[in-house]
This record gives C-alpha cells, sequence and structure tokens, in this order.
C-alpha cells in the first residue's frame, strides 16, 4: 500500500494552521492509482454480500460510485442537510464545535439490506457513525465501513468499533 | 431506456413550485440500473480513447467514479468554490440569476489528455461548459460530454454544440 500512500499529497496548513491536510485528488487522477484502491476494496469484500454501498458526501461518492458498480450494489448517497430532494432520515452529529447533520432517503435503505459505509477518509469516524446509525434506522445492516485513509490516532477505529472496519492507507502522528 | 426512465423519480415543486425535480437517487439505488446506466456509457465510450473522466460535483462524482473505474481512467473532480485544498484554475458561469465558479486542480489535467466530462443532468449547459473550458485551459481535449439525463427544452445541447453530447434518457415539456 505504500505505492497508495505515496499518490496521497500532504498539504500543510489546511484548512487551518497545523493541520496536514491527505489529498486525495492525486490519488484520484492517476489512472493506475483509482483502479488499484477499487480493485484492493473489491477484493476485500468479494465474498461478502452487499446490497446497497452508503457513500458519504462528497470524496466518498468518488469511491462509492465505482465500488457499487463494480460490485453490482444499489448506490445511496448520505448527503449534508438539506441537499436531498425527497423525504429523509436525519442524524446529527458532534464536530469539533457545534454540529452537523447527515441525511439519507427514508426509501433509499428497506429492512434487512447489507450496507457497506464509504467515506474517503476515518478521522473522529463522527460523519461514518452517523451513517451508520441511519442505515440501522432504517432497519439495515451495517456490513462494513471503507475508507481509503485512516488518521488513527483521531480516534475513529474506537469511535466505530461495532462496525468491521478496512482502510488503505494511513497517516500517523495528528 | 424506458426501463432507465422509469426508475428515475419525478419530484414536483422542488427545489421551487413548477419545477418538476428529476431525481436520479432511485435509480442509483437499485442494482439494476445503475449498472445498466454505467455500462451504457461504458459501451458507448468503450473505443475512444480517454485518460481523465472529469466529474461535475456532487452527482457526477457518482456516475463518474464508477465509469473511471471502469474505463481505467484517471478522475478528476470539478469542484464548487474553495473546495479543493490545492491551486485550482477557476471559471465563472452564469445562473439564472447571479454566477457560480467550477474550479478544478492545476495539476489534474496535462496537455493532450484526452477528457471526458460527466454530469448527472444536461440543463443549461452553463457548468458543464464552464468545466470544458477548465479541461481546455489546462490544454486538455474534451472527447464528449456524458449525461444521465437530458432536459431538450432548455438548451445545452445547442450551448454544448462544439462537443460530443451523450445523454442516456430525455424528459422534455420543461
Amino acid at each position: 500500500m505504500n505505492q497508495l500512500k505515496s499518490l496521497i499529497r500532504t498539504i500543510p496548513d489546511f484548512p487551518k494552521p497545523g493541520i496536514e491536510f491527505r489529498d486525495i485528488t492525486t490519488l484520484l487522477q492517476d489512472p493506475w492509482g483509482f483502479k488499484r484502491a477499487i480493485d484492493e476494496f473489491v477484493s476485500h469484500y468479494r465474498y461478502s454480500p452487499i446490497d446497497k454501498v452508503v457513500a458519504i458526501e462528497s470524496r466518498g461518492f468518488v469511491i462509492g460510485g465505482a465500488l457499487a458498480h463494480h460490485l453490482s450494489c444499489g448506490l445511496v448517497m448520505a448527503r449534508k442537510k438539506g441537499k436531498l430532494p425527497w423525504m429523509v432520515e436525519r442524524q446529527e452529529y458532534q464536530l469539533e464545535y457545534g454540529t452537523d447533520v447527515i441525511e439519507i432517503h427514508k426509501d433509499a435503505i428497506v429492512k434487512d439490506d447489507r450496507c457497506l459505509v464509504v467515506d474517503d477518509l476515518l478521522a473522529t469516524g463522527g460523519t461514518c457513525e452517523a451513517a451508520c446509525k441511519l442505515v440501522e434506522r432504517l432497519q439495515g445492516i451495517v456490513v462494513g465501513c471503507a475508507f481509503v485513509i485512516e488518521l488513527p490516532d483521531l480516534g475513529g477505529r474506537a469511535r466505530l468499533a461495532k462496525y468491521d472496519q478496512h482502510s488503505l492507507v494511513s497517516f500517523s502522528g495528528h
């Protein structure tokens, strides 16, 4: 996975001083890198029956779209507040300062749908945990949480401990 | 394509009275529908050499991600203002009232990259035209513009006349 890691650009002091932002766009725009990342997920989940990939806005849409197509699943968008046009389930979650909200359509998941939740990055795990709660409120089953990048020092893995988790590369030290 | 069309939900009076919103989420969450839509694009573009899929935020990310992976291309995100973390090229475009901006990273496209611009919907074509201009400013070549839905009465096809265009389903009357 070191080859994938080398395709991720680090941008110092973004979005604020002291933060090293891990920029996945350089991996996505590399044909080999993007294919390799998706193929890694596919080989990890190939033998897990999955009905729906739940992709978290908005970089998660790129990963989730490719993965859902390859696994022949449905794709469900977990979106920020007010973006979905139909009836939604809504889950609030904690940010460093204040709260945010994530939504999915009420008909996007049906009882016992086996769902894989996908995002580009696992940091504190707040958004992903909220997406998992939405899946469960609609009586779906979270079969796993998949990320390209994990920042292990931010505690996301512990927060999502009840779910199977899989990430491709890891950056420590923040 | 009537089967695909029947998977698209129409929501009256969204986002404002008199507009019939074509909701693609019902197509995406249907495993057959999503796979069929992507496979239609793949078969259309299979013999066009493509280096980069340029996906327009944010529903375009889902389509573009799946398509780029299947065609073994790089994926470039065309994002709204201020979302990309590195140096960007920026293009303003006209809305019904006011203007908006779309951006891509300066290093996302290199000279002579053959680019397919992808979005979920072709309406007036303003956003897509702006994305095409960004591709050309970075000395890439627009090999085509691909949409799931086309609203032919809004004039997008004429606006993008200099580019090859392909859409899967069409809704007239607006």
